[in-house]
C-alpha cells in the first residue's frame, strides 16, 4: 500500500519565491516513491508540491474545508493542476486539519505559522512522523522550539 | 478530471449473493470510464465494487469512519485489496457519510437498508444526480417511493 | 439529569401557521418537564418550540451549522429569543444534523421534508426514541410509510 | 445572552493538586457572572472547573468527543455532577476541540499540554480572546514565548 504524506504550509503563496525550486524537487521525489500527497487545497506551499508531484505521475488528493467542488472553485479556482481528487470535507479550515492529518502515514512542514501549527499539535498528539523543511521560515523552523517548552517546564 | 462516483449500499457480504457479478461489472466499467471510485470502507457493497474497480486498473477511495488506519483495520481488516487509498475522518459512520456525498460528482445505490437511506437523503438534499440499481432489494429498489410520499402530501 | 430532546422539522415558517398553538404548548410543555431543547437553530419550527420552551424558563441550546456567532447571525439574525446557548459544530447542514441527533435523549419530529427525513434516518439507525407530531404533514406524517417500505421489501 | 466561556486544560486530574482551590473560585465566578461554562468533558481541569460554577447555579455544558451518552459514560463515568447537558459532537478529541473553541466567546487555558496548546491554535487563529491562569504550568504559562517564535521569525 502506497504511503500517505500530508504538505503542511502557508497557503501564502508569495512566501514561497525563494524555496520553490525545493518544493518541485520535493513532489517529484515524493511522486518517484509512490507516496500520495494529500494537502489543504487551499493554494500556496501545499498545491505547489501537489502539482509538482502530480506532474511526475505521482497520485495527489486535496482535502477541502469546503462541501462541494463549487464551494471549493468560488473561493481558489479549479485546482486540477495540483489534485487528482478532491474530499470536500465540510468541517472548515479546523476540522479540514483533523481530517487531512488523521488521514497521513507522515507529514512534513515547510514553512508555515499559526495554521501549521495547528496541523502539526494534532501530528504530534497522535504520533504521526513530522518532517520539518529546515530554513524555509515559520514554524517548520521552530517547532523544536515549542516543544522544548514542554520538556523545560516540565509539567503537562 | 476524472469523476468521482460514490458507491452506496450494504456493508453486509451476506446479502449480495447473487448480484455479486453485477458488482464486479459495474466496477469494472467505472475503471473503464477513468472514474475514481469513493466508498465507505466497511465491507459489502461498496468494497466489492471498488475491488473489481482497483483490479481493472482504477483508482479507489475508501472513506472511512475512524481517526486512523490502525482503528480502521481493528475493525475491518485491511482492505488494502479494494483501496488505493484511505481517508480517516474520524466522524462517525454518519459524520462519515456526509464527507463521502459531499466529495462524489454522482452517487450509485445499491441494495442498502436504513443506513443508505441516509445518505440518499444527503445526495437528494445537495442534488447529487443519484443513480438506483434496480432489483437489488432494499432501498436502491424503493427509494422512489420514499420521494413520492413528499410529492403525495405536497407539503414542505 | 435533564432529558435533552431535538426538535427535528422544516425551517421554513410559512408552514406552520395553523399549528403554531401546538409548537407553542409542546414547548411549553417540555419547560415544564425540565428538558433541555436542542433544535437546529435555522428558524421555523424547531426556533418557535424553543421560544416557547425558553419564555416558560426552559432552557434552550441552539446546534448551529456555522462556525461562529457572527456567520449565523449573518444568515439567520440573532435568535437569542429562542435559545440560551449556541453551539457551533461548524459542520454544515448535514454534518450538524449528525451532531444534533447524537447529542438528544428523543426525538420530536414535526413537518419537514427531506432534511428531517435525514435527521430521522439518523435517530432510526442509532436507536433514538422517535416522536411524529401526527397531521403536521410532511415526513411526520409518513415515516411509518417510509419504515414499511423496509419491512415489505424484506432486505437490507 | 450569556457569555460563553471555554475551560481549557489538562484532563489529568493528578496534575492540579495545588490548583484546585484557584480552580474551585473560577469556576464559582463564572457561574456568579452568569457565564455559561463550556470544557472538553473528559475529567481533570475542564471538569474540576466546570462543577464548582454548576455548584454555584451556573450552567456548564460538556462538549464530549464521543458520539453518545453511553459512549462517554464508559470512557468517563457520568459527570453529571459537572455538566448540565452534553453534546455528542462524535468527532474525536481535535474534531471536538474545534466544536468547543468555535462555541466560545473566549477561552482560559490553565496548566495544560500539547491538547491545550491545539485548542490555542484554534483560538488564536479565529480571534477568540485568550486568558491564561498563570503560574499553573504548562503551556498556560509559554504559550506567550510560543506566539514570540513567530514574531522572532517574523516570517509566515
Amino acid at each position: 500500500m502506497s504511503k500517505q504524506i500530508a504538505i503542511l504550509g502557508s497557503s501564502d503563496s508569495s512566501l514561497v519565491g525563494d524555496i520553490s525550486d525545493t518544493l518541485c524537487e520535493l513532489g517529484a521525489e515524493l511522486a518517484k516513491r509512490k507516496c500520495i500527497v494529500l494537502a489543504g487545497s487551499c493554494g500556496g506551499i501545499g498545491s505547489i508540491v501537489s502539482r509538482a508531484a502530480k506532474k511526475e505521475g505521482g497520485f495527489t488528493i486535496g482535502i477541502s474545508l469546503y462541501q462541494s467542488r463549487q464551494e471549493h472553485n468560488e473561493e481558489y479556482g479549479d485546482e486540477g493542476e495540483c489534485f487528482d481528487s478532491f474530499i470536500y470535507t465540510g468541517s472548515g479550515f479546523k476540522g479540514r486539519n483533523v481530517i487531512l492529518v488523521n488521514s497521513d502515514d507522515a507529514v512534513i512542514a515547510i514553512c508555515g505559522q499559526i495554521g501549521t501549527l495547528n496541523e502539526l499539535t494534532i501530528a504530534y498528539d497522535i504520533g504521526r512522523p513530522i518532517g520539518l523543511l529546515k530554513d524555509t521560515g515559520g514554524i517548520a523552523d521552530t517547532f523544536g522550539n515549542v516543544l522544548r517548552l514542554f520538556i523545560v517546564t516540565g509539567t503537562q
